[in-house]
């Protein structure tokens, strides 16, 4: 591995996340709070701590995929802890693990909070708890890369490490252009989904933030209500931009390129809407009695099943309290989860086509041994290595779903708690069910409990792989470490 | 495909199925029961029409891998749908979509009921209830070859199809004397098992249907209490049997062939006795102050974990009624699972070792790309054939979990029941948890969650691929026809 080109890398990430907290003392300084100078100072002691230790340029500048996969999970590690500290220093979470678990729940795209009381934290950490889901959304490096002139090599890598669904389209030849656009096409859906807010009376501290967090499909709230006191207005603007952010942002680039009609046969994009719908209108089903209109009931309905599928998580209304098969619905929609290349998280629809077609395929090979089938999705093969990628990708999910339901057991909360908040954490949606509910928060968990929830927002949101390697490349590291010192000592 | 041999095959079944109701006939008599007809007058129609059947020979013995899934699928359903006759006809079971589902939750020994009283039931009913989980343990098919000589190519497809665990091994070259050899393995622990319940003073009919239940990892139990009304000693011979039938048959074949080294150093079966000896430990802690004594705590916990590991499913006490955790450590020992190659059902242990070794493999090959890792289980290289089995099986194992558990939620039960339910039809265990716990019976269940349930049990325990092999068949077959018209109409 090559450590330093790592170092360096890790070095550049701890500049951004200072430079990502100067915005919170411009709303502090707006705010009159004097909590802007702890933003302030921790900035500064980032960017120059960053800088000085840049100055340490890599020998080489050899870069391959396991390196790609380590940088990543430790730059997400780190901004994870980095990020945390200032929620501390300003006092607003005053307990340090609780104020890592916040902002893992926010650069992962979660949006599971421990606050008990959002509406009294200061109005810098509102916007920095909203400003880290924006950028956990798209990807911490892919904006490295986006500002930062590093060799393709490198970028491929990262890229391929950082951004969701089994692969990526490079959208342009330079991986580097192609996180400009990508940036580029985030911050003009985002900005739209302000204008629309604000058309709608929102507040403006409250339209920004609320489009922070439904670009990064993550979900913190401002308001303690979430998004149930809103109009339906803005009820259904949120709800349509959810629906786009959740879309493979693959798509929005053969928009640009005028390639409308590829673009809308995307197989991906088909099954999204298809799901949306169906799910949509067996929950109407299910809850038509809950509501006195109709169109309530089709709100609520439609919310709730785009904000569950997205992972974005807001709430329009508590669906703790709904009908079993609606709970059922949006539960098994955290596990589907939005189209690859976008920034929603769970298990992204591409890879469900794919192990559907994949069991369709193996028992017609079952059947006609000696006809070759060839998986194919959004029109073009799927090669072999991709397929793995998925596999392992489900099995390595399962496993670590298994191991951290345990873990969350040992506090003896009822089934469908424990069951949905490791759901709703892996998957980076937000809220559970039972005493995770869309009402509750996630501040009752034990230090262990929060560890591992912290463990699984950041391995959902990274997609397993990254830190699979990270703790095989730790685990083997250890074993050698242990088997020189018992040389040494014979 | 060669469906000239596959109702050829099928004529058999039905014959020999006719033959297994003959024991309930000696039942009948023995206890005076005039129920002893209809099982007479149902078999001699059975043994008549097979063996008229089986006079039209098929032209050509061409058998594919194909021809084996389906020909399993079709007997399974078959056998379903055939042994319930007997349980209507003679009013034990008065409705017919009750009795399949004991049928089939017998064959499949998963031991789930819909009888409310248990004890109300016929001794010629209750035996044959006992005895299809004994036969569907091994397998009819199994038992098929152990009796007629057909030609080896057939065989081994027939028994790859219907037999548990990722691979088969030969144990001998021929494999009728392998079939032979199995049931007589089989056979030998059944009447141990019945020897040492007599030994305990348990009732001779009891002795033998809890023998015979027990061998199938089944768990029908013939007294409304299952196991919680009998002595210790009784239930540790239970406890000690279950853990002997969920041991890969191969282990024995070694012990006999007197290779007790290899044996006793199987991969699998060490991990399947460290499972069970964790689960164990875990469950005693966590229901520690539930019973007055060490030995009953250890007594119980050890009995329930080693029932619903080896999915025999029968209860010592109402664990519904135990802590979060060891619910919790229960419903994940049904998807555990016994050996593979045992008469335990679930996802076998040799699928999780093979999984969990995948992932370590992979993220070693993405930090070393050029070395070649190999998977190894129990000692030897394990093929892409078989691990891509382990992978279809898992894919489609979780796509048919989600639709059957979307399909039981319709009825609006809550999440743990309906989890559960699935969880427990599917890994072939019996009792589930809440609505579903080990004291409660499948009685309620709308007519749709019984034929979901009923699909599940057989796809369990024939471990997936044998009916979605069928279902493609049949699929491809529809749309041929559909093209075929509407190409005539034109």
């Amino acid at each position: 591995m090559n450590l330093a080109m790592i170092c360096y890398i890790l070095s550049w990430a701890v500049c951004l996340i200072g430079l990502f907290l100067l915005p919170s003392c411009v709303v502090a300084l707006l705010y009159q709070e004097t909590v802007g100078w702890v933003y302030l100072a921790v900035a500064a002691v980032y960017i120059a701590a960053g800088l000085l230790l840049t100055r340490r340029r890599p020998a080489t500048s050899r870069f391959y995929a396991k390196d790609g996969y380590v940088t990543v999970a430790l730059t997400w590690i780190l901004a994870s802890i980095l990020g945390a500290v200032p929620f501390t220093l300003s006092g607003d979470i005053p307990n340090f693990l609780d104020a890592v678990f916040e902002t893992a729940s926010g650069f992962s795209t979660t949006g599971s909070t421990i606050l008990t009381d959002i509406e009294a934290v200061s109005h810098a950490s509102l916007f920095w708890r909203a400003f880290t889901q924006w950028l956990g959304g798209m990807g911490i490096l892919v904006f490295l890369m986006a500002i930062l002139p590093l060799s393709s090599g490198r970028n491929i890598h990262l890229m391929r490490a950082e951004s969701t669904g089994a692969s990526v389209e490079k959208m342009v030849p330079k991986i580097r252009e192609s996180a400009v656009l990508l940036y580029k096409i985030y911050g003009a859906l985002t900005l739209s989904e302000m204008f629309f807010l604000l058309l709608g009376g929102m507040p403006v501290f409250e339209a920004i933030t609320t489009g922070l967090t439904t670009g990064g499909t993550g979900g913190f709230g401002v308001l303690n209500t979430s998004m149930s006191s809103y109009s339906p207005y803005i009820q259904y603007v949120v709800t349509i931009f959810a629906l786009l952010f959740g879309v493979n942002f693959g798509v929005y680039f053969l928009f640009l390129a005028r390639k409308f009609k590829t673009g809308l046969l995307y197989e991906e994009l088909r099954w999204y809407l298809l799901i949306i719908a169906v799910a949509t209108a067996v929950v109407m089903w299910d809850i038509r009695d809950l509501f006195p209109t109709l169109e309530e009931v089709f709100r609520h309905s439609f919310f709730q099943v785009v904000t569950v599928i997205t992972t974005t998580g807001y709430m329009s209304t508590d669906f703790n309290l709904w009908p079993t098969l609606s709970k059922t619905v949006l539960v098994l929609l955290m596990f589907v989860g939005a189209c690859a290349g976008s920034t929603g998280g769970g298990m992204k629809i591409s890879r469900w086509l794919l192990m559907g077609k994949y069991v369709k395929c193996e028992a017609r090979r079952l059947r006609h041994p000696r006809v070759v089938y060839k998986l194919r999705l959004n029109g073009s093969a799927v090669s072999d290595d991709i397929l793995r990628q998925v596999l392992v990708y489900l099995v390595a999910y399962v496993l670590i779903f298994i191991a951290s339901l345990l873990l969350i057991s040992l506090e003896g909360y009822d089934l469908v708690t424990n069951f949905t908040t490791v759901a709703t954490a892996y998957n980076n949606v937000g809220p559970g069910l039972s005493l995770a509910g869309p009402t509750a928060n996630f501040a009752f968990f034990s230090p262990l409990s929060k560890v591992v929830l912290i463990f699984d927002m950041l391995a959902g949101r990274l997609e397993v792989l990254p830190l699979v390697v990270l703790l095989s490349a730790i685990g083997e590291r250890c074993v050698k470490t242990l088997k020189r010192t018992t040389r040494e000592q014979e």
